[in-house]
């Protein structure tokens, strides 16, 4: 289907073997919304309409003709691209655009965001873990400047005879001479505890089965164990959680409390008490799971993890690198299921399909200017990638938001078609779901079928795949499953899907879901 | 000297504050080759000489001609950009063309080496942890199997009366009632501690100084403890090492030792020995450092790194993200000192101005294949970057390396010049450094000036903030300190780099020492 190069592979070795066993090792050569071109052996352009679109980073499709224009412009014209620590226009302009947008788009509807800018995705995620622990060190710093004034009152209260140690759970002061001696031991073991919990990393919380990157940082808050596991003991620890299970979350919290050990002087005895100690780094949540059959968050699991967040004192980070730019049908996914956050980070689209570029919004109140300084990145807050993004931003915003409409509107007609196929089939596909452009078709299991190669390739999570495959030789249509878990089918074509588009997509699938429902696997099998 | 934006700014509210205040708030309007331009209060452009030339990302200079038509040209083929999960042609010819020019540069001169591409240097690196990790694990997994090896065998043996256990320092079998009690024992004991030893985190080894990105893990590995101690909680730590001390150097690795504990049966006595644990993940080494007054790595302090990875076992990452893709006068600065690495990072000018794109370099006898799978991210292998630095590279090969001789004689130019101003400033001149066009000045120092402002600056490192200011406002050229400690200023500008820009830079030099000398602290002072 496609020629191997002739020149060795030093990238993607092993990778490129294995798409081409499950049928995908295709080279494309040309790209124009939602179509790729590959060169068959004759060297004519076949089509491939691709429901991928760059894992969902082209709303616009592949080189938009605006996006492409407007790029050679801002290239002819010139301007300053890297300038570090100078007044960087673009990178504001874009940030001033984006405020705009999401004072309309946030539930609470006020106040400003400050931007950082960053390169990938994965980098607004670190950068979100960068300013938690920083919010998360202040309430730290808070609570450990109390505890060494607390502890000069109790010296001075003893010193001058106002008050007496009593044994405590924490120390014994038995052998000590006097009170004086007494409260230093008490001071010390007070101490050392506290520096211990001190210098503990925090523990962030994520939503089961979620995707926020895999950068040393993040891929700890990618629940994936495959990505994840190979490198937990890198850095901090996430908890996750089931949103749909609010008992269940309340009781997680409850088991990673921490004290911080303080002293206190009152009615003549110097006693110890215990403070809440902020051991949550910060809560991440995907408004729409990527990486988990395309599943939005219910306005009901909103709200509670708006409460988890607002009882910890945490920064809830909206992470809407996947879901947010318009591909839900609304700028921000979250709109929809009324999630306030703290933090946001958007991506993918942002870079036009050309460049690269991330940001991550900070609420003012929460904003800690220090960071400014503290972070930074050479090719962050680039003149390029932020001219582009305002492109985008203008494609998405004109007509009054006609872009966010045609989003919900094809992603309304592609989700009809999705339900009929899943009607029409029962035994064979289990469940449609998402919202707009980022939607999914879940098969049910198959680890049992009949069929010697549907049940292997169930088995080992390569259905998805195998399905993929199938459907980019016979049908030239290209699609991915969604995460590692071969067994879905993901959509996040472009704004440009049409309806033809969408009938030849629905003539796959009922051809794949007949082969399953038939267990004819042979026709299946990559060739 | 520039206005003030008429908008509010959402991002770099503190910054561009805090650039005002040293003079270097201003707000470029265009950028050609070492020239970037701003608008006076009449509208007309203002030329500045620029030395900071993107913290040494544009070897060609700002907006190359070449390089810009080559973007256009690539944006008009309607290349696919990204295309996730197919053969990503553009990546791997580029991978390809970095093979050649390593066998080349690299003193062994031989072998492949596998290339994971991001997008930005510190991407590069931190997949550089994550790979050594996987590096670190499979060592760890193969010292735990041969535990449990030998655990099984001592089973047998005291099962079948073969072997006894005595008392030893790592558990009091006393109290057993015979020798498979005492074994089990025992056991638990070794499998307690063991799993200790396994759950931590590697250590990784840096150069005092070190400048490796400021992501969660990689920010780790930037020693300056401004940026670093915040986050510190947050991810692995690091050893900063001097490598100039190779006894230090020594001890530190002794300091870090730790041992796996295994169970051997000798002599019909089951006993407990010690294993090398690997501790250590990787020693990440800048040929020059960046962040420290532009310091090249002497060739026996490559050696000695060379021979403290071999003896630890860890592999020598080569940190090119700064002093790679030419500007040392050579593809690999780590040529210039015969360092070979095992893992090599890229970026900076690999970007060509424009796009933004790094690349970490692994040899094939340590690359672990399945790391291509383990790890991805959305916008690397795109083929715009791709395109971009192959046509970069190609510039950098030309004529038989023509640029490569160029920055080096360039360079040696510009080191000349800042050589003749120190021996004529000696009091005011501390050092100058660097190799080709990545040069620094370092001011002697000036904590116990006798000009307030002088003194003030010094005290506050930002005497390097203000002699920038000071050179932008009076003669039209921008520079920028080494890093945070502001007792320097640096050279990156491209190849196009003047005989004239050169003079200019020296009046501009010679101003500024003769204001410290004279220790004229009102003509320094920002206005």
């Amino acid at each position: 289907m496609s020629s191997a190069a002739s020149e060795p592979i030093f990238a993607d070795r092993l990778l490129n073997d294995w798409l081409a066993s499950v049928g995908l090792g295709i080279e494309y050569s040309r790209a124009e919304a939602n179509t790729l071109y590959f060169r068959d052996g004759s060297g004519r352009e076949v089509p491939v309409l691709d429901h991928v679109c760059g894992f969902g980073s082209l709303i616009f499709g592949h080189n938009n003709p605006d996006i492409i224009e407007h790029a050679k412009s801002v290239l002819d014209e010139q301007i300053p691209v890297y300038v570090q620590l100078s007044r960087q226009s673009h990178a504001n302009a874009l940030a001033t655009v984006l405020n705009a947008i999401l004072r309309r788009e946030t539930p609470s509807g006020d106040g400003d965001y400050a931007a950082i800018f960053a390169n990938s995705g994965a980098e607004a995620v670190e950068i979100c873990v960068k300013h938690a622990e920083l919010e998360r060190r202040a309430r730290i710093v808070r609570l450990t400047d109390d505890v060494l004034r607390h502890v000069e009152e109790a010296r001075e209260a003893v010193g001058a005879g106002r008050a007496t140690v009593a044994e405590t759970p924490y120390v014994q002061v038995g052998a000590a001479r006097d009170d004086r001696e007494k409260l230093e031991h008490l001071i010390a073991e007070i101490g050392r505890r506290n520096a211990e919990l001190v210098a503990k990393g925090p523990v962030h919380l994520a939503l089961e089965n979620a995707f926020h990157g895999k950068l040393v940082a993040t891929v700890q808050l990618t629940q994936n164990p495959h990505w994840r596991m190979p490198f937990i003991a890198l850095s901090s620890s996430t908890r996750f959680l089931r949103a749909d299970r609010p008992e269940e979350m309340k009781g997680a919290i409850e088991d990673l409390r921490e004290s911080l050990l303080d002293i206190l002087v009152a009615d003549g005895a110097v006693t110890v008490v215990e403070r809440d100690f902020p051991v949550i780094g910060a809560f991440f949540v995907e408004p729409v799971q990527g990486a988990n059959g395309m599943r939005p968050l219910t306005e009901a699991a909103a709200r509670e993890i708006r409460a988890v967040c607002d009882a910890v004192g945490c920064p809830l980070i909206v992470d809407e690198i996947h879901s947010g730019m318009g591909r839900t049908g609304a700028f921000l996914a979250s709109s929809h299921m009324g999630l306030q956050g703290d933090y946001y980070t958007l991506a993918k689209s942002i870079g036009g399909g050309i460049a690269k570029n991330s940001v991550a919004l900070f609420y003012q109140d929460r904003f800690r200017p220090e960071f400014e300084v503290l972070h930074s990145s050479t090719f962050a807050k680039d003149g390029f990638s932020a001219a582009i993004a305002m492109k985008v931003l203008e494609m998405l915003e004109a007509d009054d938001g006609r872009a966010y409409r045609v989003a919900a509107e094809r992603g309304e007609r592609l989700m009809e078609m999705l339900s009929s196929v899943k009607a029409d089939f029962p035994g064979v596909v289990d469940a449609v779901d998402g919202i707009g452009l980022m939607v999914a078709l879940e098969f049910t299991d198959q680890t049992r079928a009949t069929s010697d190669l549907i049940r292997e390739k169930a088995g080992s999570g390569m259905l998805g795949y195998v399905v993929a495959g199938y459907i980019l030789r016979e049908h030239r249509i290209r699609v991915l499953p969604v995460g590692p878990a071969g067994n879905s089918v993901r959509f996040e074509p472009s704004v440009h899907l049409t309806d033809e588009d969408i009938a030849r997509t629905e003539s796959a699938l009922r051809d794949v879901c007949a082969i399953i429902r038939d267990q004819d696997g042979d026709r299946l099998a990559p060739r």
